[in-house]
């Protein structure tokens, strides 16, 4: 079993590298980004958590494989949390028991394994899921109807339960406020690099802070892209705040983006706030709080698009003049699950009709002559017909599309609903690292 | 305007080199195909027809761009047709043209050319396109509505009128009963060869005679996978019979392929029977056709997914077990449109775990505990579980996907329905195609 491995672009990747100037991206008043030195922000930035991440031999290569994020023992008490899933059919073995056997409202840590999915893994599968929590549960003296759990990897390999016991003892006694990185580390795959983003927030009512990690570069489509992410605050939340602001961010960003229309086994996003700043949030500062999480939430979505396997560009596909959402929202991901637009973006090709062509297919049946199109700003498509483009017009159409960034704006022309989706484009690389991936 | 040109595999291809040899291909008692020894079977097989293919300019290649097939003068007053289209909302120009000015039961003829697909042309290429479909209606001296038009190739470019209409004049005047296989290749844009079938049928009643030539291969999805596609019969069928024949044999095979997910702006099928067998079908007679009908189509469907942009491999994904058809048709299309699949199946990956996801994402928020799935013929999951696999299993299943045709054969375990999708595999000839199409 030897994990796919990707072309070495690291965080020389364009969008990657200015991630914070992407056209794409805004952060609202009030939020400080923290930036260090080292360039990790990291998921335990906020007050109230501590991580680690050590290999333990799941993967092959020798790379950290394991990763353990808790609540401190001094905030177990205010501990608050939420999650979402996977809607898979078959849903990994560590999704089910998570899903099914702990409190969601109260999780106090996860443990996270990457190189094997423990997915298709029948009764065993779940047995060495429930082991990983108990043995975390039991190593911090918590519940263990309070430690989520959660794997990548591939499917259909049964997990050694011994490795993953003595594994989770070792990791789950390593934990440090420092260990945020490491367990950012610890659950990636063919990730070129880790997705971590944190920020301090001015909330009106005082200062909280937020962080993330992720996992996830293949396999990402909504609903729920990400494979594995955890979200913390140590602003002081109640479960219903915590539920709802997850859920709301959660669609705003990670059911926004698509690198390859497939949905994991795996997917798990849990949100863990220690409250250990001590700051409450009323209507007002919970606004902010939530404005703040779901930028946060899509710069790392971003990240994810940018790291798709075999991408080298971020694309908005923004579709107006729809009669209702959903209907705008169809037509956006139909042209973002294109491979066809995504080849063609990949080449830096104006070749709009490809937009058109997929536009057209997510609304068969239909007929719209009072639709318009533009690529990379420039009009090339209006009333039906294909705009005769200036020297000019064709210089910038065919500037925009080499970016590294590109917006698609389809107007449908029938009413007033809008919706975007992020995607990436379809490379050599994304062949070569799923024609190999298993054997 | 370059058209892309695929690597040249040819008639090497080796699921083109013995078509008739497909597992997946039977055909039923009475048919004798023609297999001329020049290795074309052709469109104008059966009795009753002419046609004609050459060069008018629209390919910057020089290659055949336009094809003129027409039931012989003698046969005009016999002449029956049925005819389908894409139900893309961006319908190409000779698509509303041919749907909503022809006498789509009365076609005596069918005019079609390739290098650019007169789509998001506006008025001007609505008015092109009638101009198309009139000019070869006067030079064959038949009322316009009786002569149908269609085009492939880029889309968003105008068709210069002059070209085209000096170009139908010489190829209209040009027709042969030998011309069928010049037709197949004017029709062609990226295909790597014709798609060309022709049987005779002992229907009970007599004998007749069936031919097809279509274009297709990347852009091919459900619902109508051809771009282009003549079929001819010189049964002599009433329009009821024509309609219901081709609906019918459309329905089980081109919407049961999928290249790409891609759905065009110009899919036509045309169905021309010439009555020039002299032979009526009563229902035993009609049943035998349009068994003969769907196989002559389905092998040309597989020829499509064959040649699909860049693919190596035709995949069968048959969904059994489920509730309803319409549940097993999802599925097995989930599965044909999955990048991961197809670029496991491309790199010969017995990685199903990528079959299992695909399918999972189909029927999120259900949790199916009694499936199994074979690949290549080895049982691999079984009540929710990888099997341990023995050695000759294991060397079975590695023999098995490195093979030109594989089946994967996924049981849900919820009911007796089943349903099948062929698909192509997706390699790095798809993006090379596809990322340098326009420019």
């Amino acid at each position: 079993m030897k994990q796919g491995v990707k072309p070495a672009a690291g965080t020389d990747h364009p969008v990657v590298k200015s991630p914070f100037e992407s056209r794409f991206l805004l952060f609202p008043e009030g939020v400080r980004l923290e930036e260090p030195a080292s360039g990790s922000p990291t998921v335990t930035y906020p007050r109230g958590f501590l991580a680690a991440g050590l290999p333990i031999g799941l993967k092959e290569s020798g790379r950290p494989d394991l990763g353990v994020l808790s609540v401190a023992p001094g905030w177990h008490d205010r501990d608050v949390s939420a999650a979402m899933f996977t809607t898979n059919a078959y849903a990994a073995a560590p999704v089910v028991v998570t899903r099914e056997e702990c409190d969601l409202d109260h999780l106090v840590a996860v443990v996270m394994s990457s190189g094997n999915a423990n997915a298709c893994t029948g009764e065993h599968g779940l047995a060495v899921a429930r082991d990983m929590g108990a043995t975390c549960a039991e190593v911090l003296g918590v519940p263990r109807q309070r430690v989520a759990v959660g794997s990548t990897g591939i499917i259909g390999v049964q997990l050694d339960r011994d490795v993953v016991v003595s594994g989770v003892r070792k990791v789950a006694g390593a934990l440090t406020t420092g260990g945020g990185p490491d367990f950012a580390h610890a659950i990636m795959t063919t990730d070129r690099f880790p997705k971590m983003a944190a920020l301090e927030l001015d909330t009106g009512s005082g200062q909280v802070r937020l962080g993330v990690c992720a996992k996830g570069a293949g396999m990402i489509n909504p609903a729920m892209a990400t494979m594995l992410c955890v979200v913390t605050t140590d602003a002081h939340l109640d479960p219903a705040q915590a539920r709802q602001s997850l859920k709301y961010a959660v669609g705003r960003t990670f059911n926004r983006i698509t690198v390859d229309g497939e949905m994991s086994t795996n997917d798990t996003v849990v949100f863990l706030s220690s409250g250990a700043s001590g700051v409450t949030l009323g209507p007002e500062a919970l606004k902010r709080f939530q404005a703040a999480l779901e930028a946060m939430l899509l710069r790392v979505a971003l990240m994810m698009v940018a790291d798709g396997e075999g991408a080298t560009k971020v694309i908005k596909a923004e579709v107006s003049g729809a009669e209702d959402h959903r209907q705008a929202e169809r037509v956006a991901r139909a042209i973002a699950g294109s491979p066809l637009v995504k080849t063609a973006m990949h080449g830096g090709d104006p070749n709009w009709g490809r937009v058109v062509g997929a536009a057209g297919a997510a609304m068969a049946g239909r007929s719209l002559p009072a639709s318009s199109l533009r690529l990379g700003g420039v009009l090339v498509f209006a009333e039906g017909a294909a705009r005769v483009l200036s020297a000019q017009e064709r210089a910038e159409l065919a500037a925009a599309v080499r970016r590294s960034e590109i917006e698609i704006a389809l107007d449908l022309g029938l009413g007033g609903a809008s919706a975007a989706v992020f995607f990436s484009d379809l490379g050599h690389d994304y062949i070569t690292i799923n024609a190999e991936y298993h054997t």
